[in-house]
């Protein structure tokens, strides 16, 4: 069963939905004209489509393995990503200056997805890459970024992030990997690096590194943290991978799915590294990288939940039964619920990561602290929504292929499966939840409230036309503010006893506002029907998670461990 | 991280919320005193957490395999089975006088919970044994119960249930397995059947195969099907296994999970069988299977969901954190609330699952209609939310563990992959939510509105006591009974638009019941707690799910398959 590449549905969603025409009004992005991204869309979708999709099985089936040292990556792989190389989707949106196209952010976020529903597990390597592309950029030297730059675009290099260690997992600030100054500019780093996606690979000509470390005698927590480049081969004078430096992986993770990436366990034994940003000034610079890698993991969850759900799709309409040879599955009410389920989550989801990607390209193309603040706010909802929806929509179309979903040939359960770490990596979704309470309204909830004006005001401008899904929206609306208000009011511990369902029910909402646009610009037709389904049955699951939400932490401390043991 | 069995919390259980004290009142079950229960529970307790527990991790590295056409089981199984067996634990609840204890339901399903947490691909087999015990005591001759009972009851040999064939699923009516008479009122079985759990083992002396069946002449659909018993070995003149039959395994399953359970795909070539009731009654002996199947199968899920939540707690606890060295991630109010969730979505579905299982006993032991009816009603409930609770509790333990989550070893990620069926055997939960909104409110509500009495007259009750509780769980029940008598009062297409809502409210609905029972017998102390919890938190729920319920089929089957095509 194929994928297919969603181009009309993007193309729907740029025009009517997420404001795109913002974009392309800017100065910045005035290449980004239609024909522009109906090129672009059309080629990344026939790459997706033509060779990543027939990858998907055999990163499953034959995991990346370490060799003598050496990580051999799933069969055809190196094809799959020598096309991605090749036909410049690593960095549509990086620097032209070194070989990037310069593009908007939405249109990347655009391929990624396609991607991702294509093979999970392949998307994985590009996407580390980019981030890495992404923090030089913005914080190396001249010299990095010119040596560096060009072959991480080019896809000769692959990039990696290297945060976790063992006792140090979403508590960054207790890592221990030390870097010490060598004297000349360089710096010695020595420590060991867990969860290490794409920590190495037979493919390209090098790896790069991306590495937390204290330099001696820096202060503990997050503010005594650098960055540095690690590349797997030292350049030399002419800046071709050279003597290999003091680094190896010292075993890959076996894993519940995503078998197709190694998850490498990263030893450095005094191994070369160069600063990135200044000293004591790592945080910040893997913010970068970790804020649009945040995206690129939500749209992760996206496109699983496209791929699983056309695979569902396509199982329910050729699985006949019921009174005539024509009836299939898909006449059953609960198996039609699913699939709307699906497709209409998957679309809200979707909405959300591209006007978080607009946010993006608008604030870099005007510089504007609104357009940071909404593109801030908006990150943590796109990753945590965008995965669970990836999980839950993969969950569904299991449950669509009824006993076949639990047998692997059929490839629903490797969905499941794969998507089911992009919860977990980049932040925890626990802990996006706790950005989306604690940072992300630390100005009071003033980017939230713009986003809610928004959101009503559209609701309100929709009560002439479809007064019948205006209202609910625009009710709410009302409690998501409410709600939000009590949120902004409280301390930090009653904040985070309720980030996550307050989470869950701000994306509830918000999906809701991008139905009701898409429900606006195609008055009759599919895009209104979706939107009364999501508006009528999804939507009310605000109610409950908004209330959980306003409930504080002293019933969640009442109940002790001693209560809570077994 | 071992398992420990919740003796006392299946004591306060049976005290204190699920009326089991009504069961023991009865002549039939007069046996089943305090001292019995206990004796029984702190027995199989310990089965579970010092033989079956440790076989867990064995069942899912070495799968059950398929060697020269007989299946060889996973390390440790053949001992695991034995002691289940030897113990007496398949058929605590099976008739006496062959040699079963005639025990009451309730106990069996302690019983079974336990096991399916110690190791659920084992516990499946005893499962499909007391299912076929069941049917055998309800619809066999005598001739046939007593050569087989007193074989299946002891464990000397095991049963399966053979239904699906690969174009009959869900609609088991389309079956074509043919039976046709031998002449010594024996009958020859001709057919394919999968999805058949256990269908083989190397363990027993013999297996014994529930078939259904189409005799010559049969109408179509379910009214033309019989039920037969076809043994792997034909029992000889004494009664012993004896010639092989012919039938065989063709196939085992690649499954997503649940690797030591044999799924089979069997091939029967004239394999001799014998009638199991009437003719062109098959449907009705295998209902009297299926019922109760369904209750062990949301047992599965149940314990699945203990088993989980054991393991992720014991991971938090032992996962340091924070300011200084005790702190550990359960200081994090995410990750208290997801512990809470677990045990308080667990106990929820326990109580369900108790209370179906004491509706099942008074039924037996009076006969009375009004307990056939509670027993009927609450079934489905018991298998959708038990199965649901499962997963999403066995997800939660995986994000408990952030990374290692998804890392093989932790044993985190196997709950969850193993406990992924049950939603979709013994009747998808989409099937069992036809079943509650068709058959079971086909007597216009009368069992669903008699349990809504006596939960709100229990909310009545909590009023003066435990104000804050009992006011929202009455005014659940108010919207559970509204959205009932919607559904009473809709057609079946409008019904099954909103069957898998209305199921998953009235279970959540029915839990709050439950813990505030629970909080109303342990005030000040930690069920009171946890019911705060549930009903604070997680009980809003149903306002969502009840709306979607309320929808109907119109804005459903307006999204053609067009609108759903990708």
């Amino acid at each position: 069963m194929p994928y297919r590449a969603p181009v009309s549905e993007f193309r729907f969603l740029f025009d009517h939905v997420v404001g795109f025409d913002q974009v392309v009004a800017t100065e910045r992005f005035a290449e980004a004209t239609p024909e522009t991204v109906n090129a672009v869309l059309g080629e990344a979708g026939k790459l997706c489509e033509e060779v990543l999709s027939p990858l998907q099985r055999a990163g499953d089936l034959h995991p990346a393995r370490l060799e003598n040292g050496i990580v051999r990556t799933s069969p055809g792989f190196r094809d799959g990503l020598r096309a991605i190389a090749e036909g410049g989707w690593i960095a549509i949106a990086a620097d032209p200056e070194y070989g990037g196209m310069g593009l908007p952010m939405t249109m990347t976020t655009a391929v990624n997805d396609m991607m991702s529903a294509a093979c999970l597990s392949l998307q994985l390597a590009p996407l580390m890459t980019q981030g890495q592309i992404e923090a030089l950029e913005n914080h190396a030297s001249d010299e990095l970024k010119e040596l560096y730059l060009p072959k991480l675009i080019s896809g000769e290099w692959m990039g990696t992030m290297n945060l976790t260690e063992p006792q140090a997992g979403s508590d960054v600030g207790a890592l221990t990997t030390k870097a010490e100054p060598n004297g000349d500019g360089t710096y010695a780093i020595t420590g060991q690096k867990i969860y290490i996606s794409w920590g190495d690979n037979d493919i390209s000509e090098n790896v790069c590194h991306l590495v937390l470390a204290r330099l001696p005698g820096a202060v503990p927590g997050t503010k005594g943290i650098s960055l540095f480049l690690v590349p797997k081969r030292i350049p030399d004078e002419s800046g071709a991978p050279g003597l290999a430096n003091s680094l190896k992986v010292v075993s890959l993770e076996h894993k519940m799915g995503l078998h197709g990436s190694p998850t490498a366990v990263m030893q450095y034994d005094g191994a070369t590294g160069w600063l990135v940003g200044e000293e004591n000034d790592g945080m910040r610079a893997m913010f970068t990288m970790m804020n649009n890698a945040r995206l690129g993991v939500g749209v992760q969850g996206i496109g699983a939940a496209e791929g699983a759900y056309q695979h569902a799709l396509a199982y329910a309409e050729g699985r006949k039964q019921g009174r005539t040879e024509n009836n299939t599955i898909t006449d059953h009410a609960d198996v039609r619920r699913m699939l709307a389920t699906m497709k209409a989550d998957t679309f809200a989801a979707r909405a959300i990561a591209l006007a978080n990607a607009v946010a993006i390209d608008m604030e870099t193309a005007t510089g504007h602290a609104d357009w940071a603040a909404r593109a801030a706010l908006l990150t943590p909802i796109t990753k945590a929504f965008g995965t669970d929806t990836g999980i839950d929509v993969a969950e569904l179309g299991v449950q669509v292929h009824g006993g076949m979903g639990f047998i692997e040939e059929t490839g629903a359960a490797q969905y499941s499966r794969d998507v089911r770490v992009t919860a977990i990596y980049e932040g925890t979704n626990g802990i996006q939840s706790m950005d989306l309470v604690g940072r992300k309204l630390m100005d009071g909830g003033e980017a939230a409230y713009r986003l809610l004006d928004e959101m009503e005001a559209d609701a309100e401008a929709a009560r002439a036309d479809l007064p019948e899904l205006a209202e609910p929206v625009w009710q709410a609306c009302e409690t998501l503010r409410e709600t939000t208000e009590w949120m902004v009011a409280q301390g930090a511990q009653d904040r985070f006893a309720g980030s996550v369902p307050y989470l869950r029910g701000f994306a509830r909402v918000l999906g809701a506002h991008f139905h009701l646009k898409a429900a606006r610009a195609d008055r009759g037709g599919k895009h209104e029907r979706l939107a009364a389904f999501y508006i009528h049955r999804l939507l009310p699951e605000h109610i409950g998670l908004l209330t959980h939400a306003r409930q504080g932490a002293g019933d969640l401390y009442a109940l002790s461990l001693d209560d809570l043991a077994a």
